[in-house]
């Protein structure tokens, strides 16, 4: 008799984990407007970028990112966060960028099916992965930049908004 | 003809899950061991907790936490991160504690099926979610206090290990 493993059953549906990440980028959302403008721009840590700078590294990766990986078109436009170029000059600016990313991402999501999240692909010309690894490592990077904007915001005598509160 | 909505597919499974959770603490076990002795246990910014404190909040919430998940068994014993007691007084004994959780999460993960991630649970006595909301919180929560412990070794002038490496 052969031995025939079950398959694996799977836990987190694609909606599950948009949500998810959509929570997760409520919270960072927060976390941009807690900062004083100046700060926002100027203020930072042991030679670190600032947490305008931080969020639009967030902005540059989900944006051209969810676009990416649902078209197979990667932008090749020089991204802000490293170019300069495109770089919002005010906090309302920077909020305007971001609420467009989460509309890009709302858009672009439903257009890839469940059954493609194994897929290989290569993130931005570069990066080898699956659809979904290069996708958690989006939101891991977001939560672990925005914590760093929490020791910022620290830094400046503000309190940071609840860790657990997504929306 | 009736309009019947096809089942959503999921896409994640449990043992790429655990995987992924692995990674994520190998990463923050070299940030552990990143810090200086002192440092791990002194430095600070803005009022915030020592990396050693926030290390052992993560211990106390994964090592009882996936206890709980699995068993239903949630421990009164107080937190270390929270009483004090039981807290580590080295980075080697951190890096010992560290371990058995890591070991922890092995033993008792396979002990919750697939089946059951959805269910309700109150974690800790406390906390209402599903057994897979809980896990992504506790991930989430090493996420964001890693990525606080960068900016403490950078304004220690120490580089930090490579975020994108997880083993």
């Amino acid at each position: 008799m052969e031995n025939v493993q079950a398959p694996t059953a799977a836990l987190l549906t694609s909606e599950a984990l948009l949500k998810h990440w959509q929570g997760h980028r409520g919270l960072t959302r927060r976390t941009i407007e807690a900062f004083p403008e100046k700060d926002l721009f100027e203020f930072s840590i042991g030679g670190m970028r600032t947490f305008a700078v931080l969020a639009m590294e967030i902005v540059d990766l989900t944006g051209p990112g969810i676009k990416g990986l649902a078209t197979g078109e990667w932008s090749e436009n020089p991204m802000a966060h490293i170019s300069g170029e495109g770089m919002p000059k005010t906090k309302e600016e920077l909020l305007t960028i971001w609420d467009e990313t989460t509309n890009r991402l709302e858009t672009y999501w439903p257009q890839i099916s469940t059954e493609k999240f194994d897929d290989a692909v290569k993130a931005f010309g570069m990066y080898d992965g699956t659809i979904l690894s290069t996708i958690l490592y989006f939101m891991d990077n977001e939560v672990h930049h925005r914590g760093q904007g929490y020791v910022y915001l620290r830094a400046l005598g503000i309190e940071p908004p609840f860790f657990w509160e997504r929306a």
